[in-house]
C-alpha cells in the first residue's frame, strides 16, 4: 500500500521562497494574509490529506460504490472523512465570505488541493465539482439563488454537480438534447438523460445540487440554445428547508476502469424542476466562465498522481534488493544492492521527479496569477486573465499526462509488483487516465490552445503570456540560467507566432504537438527561475536535491519540448491519407 | 466491446509478398510447405482466433479465475475453446513430429500466435507458457522425461508453467531459495514458494507440469548454483497414467490489474517429487535457451494489443459523430461528422497503425531468422542465432511499449467511452501493462541489449544484425527508399558502436533510450523494405493505404529515433544525483 506524506518543504519552498507569497500578498492589498498563516493552513490541510482521505484510497477502489433502491453508497470511510473534511471548514477554502466563506487566496489553497489529489482522486472529486457549481452559481445566479443555494454548498450540507454529457453529445455539446420547459411561475421544467455525472448521487449530504444543460423547445439549433439550471436533488423551500424530493434519479452507476471511489452515475430528469441560471440560451458562456478553474483543477490531478507515484516508487527502489549496482556493491553486507543503485531506476525516479516539481512551479505560477484576477488592479486582472487563457489547456492536458507517465513509471520501478492491486501503483494509473478525458479530453485542450488560445485578439494571450514568462525570466540572477531561460522563451514566443497564421486543418494536425511542446518549453522556463532561487538559498540536502532535479529536467527531459517542435512540421503528414483509405471493406 | 477481425490482408502481403515465403521455404529445403499452404493455415488460424478466443476476451476480464478448495476455476468458455484448440491441433504447431508436432516454420506459427494475442491475451498465455515448458523438455530433458511428457504437452492433453520468481527474487535469480534434495532413487523433493505464476492451476487439463528453479542444498551460492526440474501435478506412472497428487498447492491467486482471464498463483511447494532437466547448477542456462523464444512471445503480446487497439479505435471514430472536421461538414446531411475528420484523431489513428504494422514486419522478419535457426546449414544457423540474440530485447520491449501506446491512444480516441469497462479499450492497457514486466521488465531488457547483446563476442552479433539488414536494404530498388533505409542503417550501426566501449554505469544509464532508438530506428529501416515492395505490388486501396502509412511513421514517427539518441548522452546525468540525496529525512 501506498504511503503518501504532503511533500511540505517543496511546497513551501516553492510558496513562499520562489513565488514570495509576502510580497504577493502586500502587492494585491491581502493584508490578512502572511507567509506564517500559509504556512500553518498548508500543514493543516496537507495532514488532513495525509491522515484522513489518503488511507482511504486503496478502500475505495476495492470497495467502489452500490446503487441499491435509487441510493447510492459510496465506500466505507467516506462519508465520514467528509463530515470531518466539512466540519474543519476544508470545503470553504474559496468559498466567499458573505456566504460563510474563507475565500483564501489561491496560492494558499491550490497547494492543498495537490495533496488532497495525490491522497485520492476519487473522494476529491465531490468537492472539486462542488467548488465548479459555487462559481457557476456565483456568477450567473439570481440573488435568491445565491440566498438559497450557496451557503449550503459553500459549508457543504450540500454538495454540487456539473451535468453536460449525453450519450450522444460529449465534446460537442451543440447536440445535447435534455430539455427545458418554461412554467408560467418562472421555474422550468427538465427532461432528459445526463451520462457520467460526478456524484450524482452518495451518502454523503442530504441534498445534491445538478447544475444541468439542457435546451428550451424555442431555442436555436446548436450551441446558441443551451441554457443552464439548477436542479436540486430534494426541493428546497422559502426557508431553506428540505421539502419533496424532485424528479431527479441515478439510472446507473458507470463501470470505470478507476475512480471507483467515486461514484459516476447516468443521471435522468423527468419533468424535474429547475431554475435558470444566468439568461436563456447563454448557458454555454455560463459554463465556460468557470472552465478554466474546473480544468486547472483537473490538471491537479495528474500533479497529485506524479506525486505519490514518485513517492511510492522511491520507497520502493529504497528497500528493494535485488542485484548489484553496475559500478560495484553499495550495500556489500546485503544479499544485493537496492534497485535506486541501478541508473535506469534512478532515471525513472527523476523523470517523476522533476516532472511533478516541474508541475508544480507552474501550479503555484498558475495561481497566483488567480490571485491577481480576483484582487489585482484592472489592468492588472485583464493581463492576469489572459495569460490563464493560454496555460489552462497546458495546465490540464500537460499535468495530466505527466501524471500518467509518472504512474506507468511507477508500476515499472515495482516490476511484477507494479501489476498487483495490493501495492497501490496501478491503481494510480486507472484512476489519473480518467484526468486526460474529461473537463475536455487533452485533444480539446491542444485544439483549445493552438486553435483559439493562441490566436484570439490577434495573439493577446500569447502576448500577455510572453510578457509574464519575461517578467520571471528578468529576476533570474545567474547569467547561464538567464542565458538559457531567455532561450527557451525566444524559442517559445517565435515557434508559437510562426504557428499563427495556420489553416484550420494544419493547427489541428499540430495541435498535440504544439500542447506539449508549450508544456516542456514553459516547464523549462520556470525550473530555470526556480534552480536560481535555490543558487541563492542556504545550502541544504533538500537544495542539493533540488539543484540536481532541476538539471536532470534541463539536460534529459527539455530535449522533448525540441523533439515536439520538430514534429510541428511533419504532423501535417495526417492530412495525406484520404478518409475512405482507412477502411478498406 | 471490441470487434477483431484478424488482418489477413497485411498479415498475407507482408508473409507472402514481402518475406517471400515461397523461396525462404525453398532456401530451407522446407519441400512440405509453401504459400498455399500458409495462406490456408494462416485462414484457419485467424479464424480460430476471431470467431472462439476473441469473443471471450471481456468476459475473462469480467469473471476472473476463482480458486476454491485448492483448485482454479478459469472463466466461462475457457475451457472449452482450449479443447477445441487442442482438437483442431493447434497447440502442436510447434512440436516435433517425433511426439506428435506439426513443427511448422515459424513463419507460419507466429501471424496466428499475433492474431491469438490481439483475441485474448488472458487466454493464450496458458499455451504460450506451455510451448516454453516444451521447448526447454525438448532442449534439456532425459530420453525418459521426454518420453513421458513431451507427446502429452505438445498435443495440449497437459499443460506447461514456468516457475522462477519467489518473493523476494525476481530480476535478481542469484536470490531465490526454493530447496531441492537429491534422493536416493534419483528423484530430488522440491521445496518453496513461487509467486506470479501463470496458469499454476486451472480447470483445462488434469495434470499441469511445472518447470521448478530450485537450489541443491550442496549448490554454490548465485546463479550457479540453481538447477532446473520437471514437477508435475500429479504424477504418472510408468505406463503414462496418472497417479497420486503430488505435494503442489496453490496458495493464492494474485489479484492483477488485468490478465485477469489468466490463472497467476502463488505455488507452494512442499517435499514434491521433482526430475532434473539439464545438469545440477545449470538451471539458469536452461532456463536462458528458451528465453529468447519467450521474450519474442511477449512481443507478439503488445503487437497484438496494438492492432488490436487500433480496430476498435477505427471502428469508433468512423461511427461516432461529434463536430464538424475542421476543413468544413464531411457529412452535411448529419448533424456532426465523424471524429474521424478530425486530424488529431487520425494523428492518433495513423501512430497506432504505422506502430503495429512496423512491428508487424519485424515479427515476421524475426520468425524468417527462427526458421533459419533451426533449418539452416550451421554458418546461416549461428548468424540468425546472432541476429536473434540482438533482437530478441528490441522485440520484447519494444513491441510491448508500443502496445501500452496505443491501448492509451484508443482510450483517448473513444474519449470518456474509452474509461468505461463495457467498451473493452481500457481492457487493453490493463491486459497488456503485464507484457512490459514479465519475462524480464523492460528496463532488463535494455539492460541486456546495451550490456550484454551489443558488445558479447566483441560485437559480433551487431555485425549480424548489421549484415541481415544491409541486405534487406539491398535489395531495395527504389532511389529514395534506399538513401533513407541506408543512412538509417549507418546512422545506427555507428551510434551502436560508439556505445560498445562505454562503463558498466554509462551503459546502464543509456539503456533505455538505445533501446528505444533502435526500436524506432530498425522499424524505419523495414518500413522502406516493405514500401519498396508495396510501390512495386499492384496498386490498390490496401496499397494506398499502406504507402500513407509507412510514409507516415517515417515522416512522423521515425524523429522518436533521433529524439532518443539525442538523450543518449544526457542520460548520464542521471548519475550526478547522490543516491543519498534522495532521501531528505
Amino acid at each position: 500500500m501506498l504511503q503518501y506524506r504532503a511533500p511540505l518543504r517543496d511546497l513551501q519552498f516553492l510558496q513562499q521562497t520562489w513565488l514570495d507569497l509576502n510580497a504577493h500578498f502586500q502587492a494585491l492589498g491581502l493584508v490578512d494574509y502572511d507567509s506564517d498563516l500559509a504556512q500553518d493552513i498548508l500543514e493543516q490541510g496537507a495532514k488532513f490529506a495525509q491522515d484522513v482521505i489518503a488511507p482511504l484510497n486503496q478502500i475505495g477502489d476495492e470497495e467502489g460504490c452500490l446503487l441499491q433502491d435509487g441510493k447510492v453508497t459510496t465506500p466505507g470511510g467516506f462519508a465520514q472523512a467528509y463530515a470531518q473534511y466539512i466540519a474543519n471548514g476544508w470545503n470553504a477554502m474559496l468559498g466567499d465570505v458573505e456566504y460563510g466563506g474563507s475565500a483564501l487566496p489561491y496560492t494558499m489553497a491550490v497547494p492543498i488541493h495537490e495533496c488532497l489529489n495525490s491522497a485520492n482522486i476519487s473522494w476529491r472529486l465531490t468537492t472539486m465539482l462542488t467548488e465548479s457549481a459555487i462559481l457557476a452559481l456565483t456568477k450567473h445566479g439570481t440573488q435568491k439563488l445565491k440566498d438559497t443555494y450557496l451557503a449550503k454548498l459553500i459549508s457543504g450540507e450540500w454538495t454540487g454537480t456539473m451535468n453536460l454529457t449525453e450519450p450522444h453529445a460529449g465534446t460537442d455539446l451543440s447536440l445535447l438534447s435534455t430539455k427545458a420547459e418554461s412554467q408560467v411561475d418562472g421555474t422550468y421544467r427538465i427532461s432528459g438523460t445526463k451520462i457520467f455525472i460526478t456524484g450524482g448521487d452518495h451518502d454523503w449530504t442530504d441534498n445534491i445540487i445538478h447544475m444541468v444543460l439542457a435546451r428550451l423547445s424555442d431555442a436555436p439549433p446548436g450551441v446558441k440554445g443551451i441554457s443552464l439550471f439548477l436542479v436540486p436533488k430534494m426541493m428546497v423551500d422559502k426557508d431553506g428547508q428540505l421539502g419533496s424530493p424532485n424528479a431527479v434519479s441515478v439510472g446507473s452507476l458507470e463501470h470505470k476502469m478507476g475512480i471507483k471511489g467515486s461514484p459516476t452515475c447516468v443521471m435522468h430528469y423527468d419533468d424535474a424542476i429547475g431554475y435558470l441560471v444566468g439568461e436563456e440560451n447563454n448557458g454555454l458562456a455560463c459554463m465556460f466562465t468557470m472552465m478554466n478553474d474546473a480544468r486547472f483543477q483537473v490538471g491537479l490531478e495528474g500533479l497529485g498522481t506524479a506525486e505519490i507515484a514518485y513517492q511510492g516508487s522511491l520507497a520502493y527502489a529504497c528497500e528493494r534488493l535485488q542485484s548489484r549496482s553496475p559500478s560495484g556493491p553499495i550495500e556489500p553486507s546485503q544479499k544485493a544492492d537496492p534497485i535506486i543503485a541501478q541508473p535506469d531506476i534512478k532515471r525513472m525516479l527523476l523523470t517523476q521527479k522533476s516532472l511533478a516539481e516541474g508541475c508544480r512551479s507552474m501550479s503555484l505560477w498558475y495561481a497566483k496569477l488567480m490571485d491577481i484576477e480576483k484582487h489585482g488592479k484592472p489592468a492588472e486582472q485583464l493581463h492576469a486573465s489572459q495569460v490563464i487563457a493560454y496555460l489552462t489547456p497546458i495546465t490540464k492536458a500537460f499535468f495530466t499526462d505527466i501524471g500518467s507517465e509518472a504512474a506507468h513509471h511507477g508500476i515499472q520501478i515495482l516490476g511484477g509488483h507494479g501489476y498487483i492491486r495490493e501495492w497501490g501503483m496501478e491503481q494510480l494509473v486507472r484512476d489519473n487516465r480518467i484526468a486526460q478525458l474529461y473537463e475536455g479530453t487533452n485533444g480539446i485542450q491542444a485544439a483549445d490552445l493552438i486553435g483559439r488560445k493562441l490566436t484570439r485578439s490577434n495573439g493577446e494571450y500569447l502576448q500577455a503570456t510572453h510578457t509574464e514568462l519575461a517578467g520571471l525570466v528578468a529576476k533570474i540572477q545567474d547569467l547561464q540560467l538567464t542565458a538559457k531561460a531567455q532561450q527557451l522563451l525566444t524559442d517559445w514566443y517565435q515557434t508559437s507566432k510562426t504557428l499563427m497564421g495556420s489553416s484550420a486543418k494544419a493547427s489541428a494536425s499540430k495541435a498535440h504537438d504544439y500542447l506539449q511542446y508549450c508544456g516542456y518549453q514553459i516547464t523549462g522556463i520556470l525550473w530555470c527561475s526556480v534552480l536560481d532561487v535555490v543558487r541563492e538559498a542556504e545550502r541544504s540536502p533538500y537544495m542539493e536535491n533540488k539543484t540536481h532535479t532541476g538539471q536532470f529536467y534541463l539536460k534529459y527531459i527539455l530535449p522533448r519540448a525540441e523533439h515536439h517542435k520538430s514534429l510541428l512540421t511533419s504532423a501535417e503528414s495526417v492530412n495525406e491519407m484520404p478518409l475512405d483509405l482507412f477502411n478498406l471493406d
